[in-house]
């Protein structure tokens, strides 16, 4: 039997995040096509950019604990997603899209948050100091995206989506 | 054919948090249960309380847009919980289990922060003032449940958890 220590705990999320990871880099290009705003497109373009880095990163935190990178399936992305992808198809085409498209990136934003923070917060208990300084970087990026998202969604595009139903 | 607005997006999407919040009430004593530190199971309990007044806030909600208050099937907060259950199940009776209890409900605090987020954007958007200020309030109370959990966490229980490395 597998011993279920911390360092199992880190490990089984760290491979959780890299699937989500890797299937959020798959997702964004169909985003950045539905976005109706320019300036949405840009900020997906820009966080699609990011989620490539957050992967290397990843894969640095794999290399400093001595495992290979490895993914594990994670039905909460999953089921994110899913809910992504329904909005979109229910909203195609119309300003009402961006308003879900931006809800939708920020209930992945903060899946991501919460992951980054509680695997961080086990680096810094597993005395991993490298480990925890990429994955608070990481974790800097996500909360920025999302307060980029609030603000654009409050901004402009709330007010577009509203228009719409005039 | 349907008329897609922004209006029809909050409602969907109160829907589909009305889903979660009963659904998280229904997995709450289970991780009461799992517990093995007493201020963890503490802070679920008192968690459980405050989801119950969530679900009666959004009950207010959608009688305040006079809909029906109705549940939508939310394969986030299913697969977020599919997860959680795996970890108790994997770490079950161990210290380590609370670090991974913490985790999940911090995605699940996440999730919600991030639906009563939009969900408020949009009512101001469409001028349902009460209906953001109700949404407000259990905003603030997911983001204080999610940092007393980091403080919990960094407190005491990941150190319990790397002892039981030992």
């Amino acid at each position: 039997m597998k011993t279920q220590t911390l360092e199992t705990l880190f490990t089984d999320t760290l491979r959780d995040i890299y699937y989500a990871e890797r299937k959020i880099l798959k997702s964004l290009p169909k985003m950045i096509r539905a976005a109706q705003s320019s300036e949405l497109a840009a900020a997906f373009e820009k966080h699609r950019d990011e989620t490539e880095v957050q992967i290397q990163r990843l894969q640095q935190v794999f290399e400093l604990c001595g495992k290979r990178a490895q993914a594990k399936t994670c039905p909460a992305i999953d089921g994110i997603l899913e809910e992504g992808d329904e909005v979109m198809e229910s909203f195609k085409g119309t300003p009402v899209v961006d308003a879900g498209l931006i809800a939708s990136a920020q209930a992945v934003e903060h899946y991501e948050m919460s992951r980054y923070g509680s695997l961080a917060a086990w680096a810094d208990a597993l005395g991993m100091t490298d480990a925890a300084s990429l994955l608070r970087e990481s974790l800097q990026e996500e909360t920025a995206t999302d307060e980029a998202l609030s603000t654009l969604a409050e901004g402009s595009v709330n007010r577009a989506a509203v228009h719409e139903m005039a």
